[in-house]
């Protein structure tokens, strides 16, 4: 396999190369060889909605993921997440994203309600649901890992994303699959089968130990911790993914280095830990 | 109620207040009129088993916990670690404590069969069984928050610590059920039903955020943190548990405090936050 078509699926989020604007992250992509992009809506705001598709649609890459909608489970945000997140339903349907990430949000302020705020967040996904179907948009349900349960996202495994996105058709609503989340999960790949079709987005990265001390940045590049790619990866295939493979690692020291050498690990990673259990590429 | 009444069923695990000795913790409990005692071996060992049962037995107290056995997952060490859970067992029964805690360990160093750590953990269990079973004691599974599963817990749910449990007589195998580990988990209230009599410990401490840096010291008093203690201590309740409720909080601040200050904050929020939800204390 030549190494283009060995990268045809592999993807960069953005987040892993904070300092790159969209145009440079865009560039970054198409000298490195990568098929996909996931976008970020700060960055994407920087450049605007009209210029961002030109220079996707220019660079032939796919647009992986849309990141992200959510922040539901807030009752005092209510009216403002709504609004936030028929603007990124359009977003994405103008970039043609494979998914919207919704990452739902955490425990509201002072609030330890935690069943009452998985409630919200489910209420708060059916409520987007048509307007997503008008515009054609999945939107992707992201479980977190339960680090997060508190303050990010309440949803905390595949099988209670899958609780929730059961009740809509896959085409309108799915899961993201992120190896940082999901690594631990007993009965993961079971899991993995059973959301078949649903997996709109595979992201990966490492769980990294000590843990840095910043959790929001606790993540590392593959084969530097404890995930096992390969039998994630199988599980992954074995589902039926045959989508973009996208990158998305938060970690300070990555930031701080030079983009290009980041992606150019990322590849190399890529190349040796996953994209081998891949199974067959997407025609 | 009298407050010797409401608090005959609070136990101090001695991490709490780890500068304390044992003989000091002790009469640190029977000062503040509690119940119970979780002790720790490596402060047990510092005065002998003798010393220690004789100790407790002056003291009236109960041993609710002895911390800890279990680190079986690494292959290099398994003939030593059933060494050490054998002299474990054999200190739980002298103590006569109401489970001896088993953390079972994370992945053996460069290794990330995660399946395999889950299953030879399980095994190291079988293996301790017919011992425990001779002495009295109960062995209690510890499921331990997916944030250690890469290096102090492979069991990550009640869940799947009741699938290890259930292969055994309850009388020999139960479940430590600890509200940092599991206050996020998904049905965490039916899995606390599935596991009735198997409970046979109930530990409390909050989950704080952000997280302290170093995530081994990353508990919170109940009440400083997102955990709904009224919630949980019911579901415990619910499930049938009439045992001691031990307060384990690794912090590095609680450390700093005069540890008398800290029993004092600790039973304030016992009796405010978890005491009034236990339902009828034990007889």
């Amino acid at each position: 396999m030549t190494n283009r078509a060995a990268l045809s699926r592999l993807s960069l989020n953005q987040r892993t190369t904070a300092s790159w604007s969209l145009p440079e992250a865009v560039q970054g992509c198409v000298d490195a060889g990568l098929g996909a992009i996931g976008i970020w809506r700060e960055p994407l705001a920087e450049v605007g909605l009209d210029e961002a598709c030109r220079l996707v649609a220019e660079s032939g890459l796919r647009v992986s993921s849309l990141c992200r909608g959510g922040f539901f489970t807030n009752p005092a945000e209510a009216p403002t997440a709504e609004a936030r997140n028929r603007e990124a339903i359009e977003e994405a349907a103008a970039l043609n994203a494979a998914t919207l990430v919704l990452v739902v949000g955490g425990l509201p302020p002072g609030d330890r309600d935690l069943e009452a705020a998985r409630s919200s967040a489910a209420q708060a996904i059916e409520q987007l649901v048509p307007y997503a179907h008008e515009l054609g948009v999945n939107l992707g349900i992201e479980p977190m890992n339960p680090i997060y349960a508190a303050d990010r996202g309440v949803i905390s495994t595949l099988a209670q994303a899958l609780d929730i996105a059961e009740r809509f058709d896959a085409a309108d609503v799915g899961v993201v699959v992120d190896t940082f989340h999901l690594w631990w999960e007993p009965g993961v790949s079971e899991q993995l089968l059973r959301a078949g079709e649903r997996i709109v987005s595979y992201q990966i990265c490492d769980w990294i130990t000590p843990l840095p001390a910043d959790t929001l940045l606790a993540r590392g590049m593959m084969g530097d911790g404890h995930v096992d790619f390969t039998a994630f990866s199988r599980s992954v295939a074995a589902a039926g993914y045959r989508g973009d493979v996208e990158v998305e690692i938060f970690n300070a020291d990555l930031w701080a280095a030079p983009p290009t050498e980041v992606v150019n690990t990322m590849v190399e990673r890529y190349l040796r830990l996953v994209q081998p259990y891949l199974g067959r590429d997407a025609p």
